[in-house]
């Protein structure tokens, strides 16, 4: 099943994707909903961030080859993260599928993509073991966690580095019913393949992160898990197009565009 | 004004507080309101977290003192942060005034309060001016960033240390027009006075804070944002009673329960 916000006009409306149809619902896959009887075409509504989360998590380093290539770039050796610590984003970033990623004008050339897999939690969850997480889990998207490195180096914590306004591009829908390690990560920018992963290769694989999370804290239904990167990753040029492409999943596709 | 969000049997609403009673409102203080007829005595209601707000900041290190002494509990020398770079925190972990503060069975005896001024954003802004800051902010209210210091010196994150389910008490209202700079803080546990000092003597005030981070980010309608905490903390046992006190505010009160 294919989940989707959208907007028609001036309404805001959750919808299930079949085909090139969306089917308008009221209520939400967080809740309860209804099929109604109007039916757009997908490529008429304007498709929105498909879930704005109660609280917004990533993984961060959760990769070898990502871990190996960000300590070099620091010019410190590779440390493996030895449990599932997890990291926060901030809604303010977030922005929908074909929606430009917009540079300010005192960032360095630094501005880098980060193709990553989102599990989206469908039921409040608290102390769940790993084999029962993903009855947790409404399904999954994709995220492009997008990074201005010298901020990161620089400054104490991570908030403009990877939080400014349209730093965080999520979507273009949620898909229910995956296993998240069977699915595989395509990089591309503007048509030229920068990245490509196995989810499964993750240090900490979605059961692990929802279980350990949950034995401190309670998950709520929206919630996302952004599940972190592999390998090393380049900057975006102005007009650049990024694409993150999830097998099973589809394309997360957004336009860089520099403040001048 | 004091705004409270409370419970009065099933319903949850906003209420202004004058006196000892809470006039309850349709809407919110972050959109429109009404005063309604509905009156009722502040003792009969239950106080909520006064906001969950769509992005939860907290400045973390901003007073010297406390820099000082945590570095040097970390064996380091102290480094006094040049900007306001501001972190985060997580709604789980919030509760509201007169809610026990739950400490897992396999925490450290080091589970410490952090007494702290809060501003909570009333309007939409971007790119706003230290002198116009304070024009953003509904007002002010009180939190406890209750933290576990052996897991905040051994994670790679704060997630657990910072934000373990009731590890962030909020409340008990908010109060509008206050000069956060006025106003003092005083810590109490269990009745005796275990930190105190004036909000003016942060490294960077609210003003300082909201107009750097509106260069990168778009603050929202009940964004919370978490000053930090001034001087040594100290454990809290089994059954202590940890009250925060702002003045021209009120007091935070929550008793801590250690799960056995």
């Amino acid at each position: 099943m294919k989940w989707c916000r959208f907007q028609n006009g001036k309404k805001v409306s959750y919808g299930i994707i079949e085909g090139t149809r969306v089917i308008q619902v009221n209520g939400s896959p967080f809740t309860r909903y209804a099929r109604t009887g109007n039916v757009h075409s997908l490529r008429s509504v304007k498709l929105l961030v498909p879930v704005i989360p109660p609280t917004f998590y990533a993984a961060g380093i959760n990769y070898p080859e990502h871990v190996t290539w960000a300590a070099r770039m620091r010019g410190q050796e590779p440390n493996l993260p030895k449990k599932a610590d997890v990291g926060y984003r901030a809604n303010n970033a977030l922005i929908a599928h074909e929606e430009p990623i917009i540079v300010p004008k005192d960032a360095t050339r630094e501005v880098q993509y980060e193709g990553e897999l989102v599990a989206v939690i469908g039921k409040k969850c608290k102390s769940v073991s790993e084999a029962e997480a993903l009855d947790y889990v409404l399904g999954f998207t994709i995220g492009n966690d997008v990074s201005e490195r010298t901020w990161q180096r620089g400054d104490r914590t991570l908030w403009r580095a990877k939080n400014t306004d349209t730093f965080k591009p999520m979507g273009p829908w949620i898909v229910t019913g995956l296993d998240p390690d069977d699915l595989h990560v395509k990089i591309t920018l503007s048509g030229r393949v920068v990245g490509e992963y196995d989810v499964r290769t993750a240090l900490f694989g979605v059961r692990t992160y929802i279980s350990e999370m949950s034995r401190y804290l309670t998950l709520y239904p929206g919630d996302v898990v952004w599940m972190g990167t592999e390998g090393a990753t380049e900057n975006m040029k102005d007009g650049d197009v990024c694409e993150i492409e999830v097998s099973d999943i589809g394309v997360l596709r957004n336009r860089v565009v520099w403040q001048r």
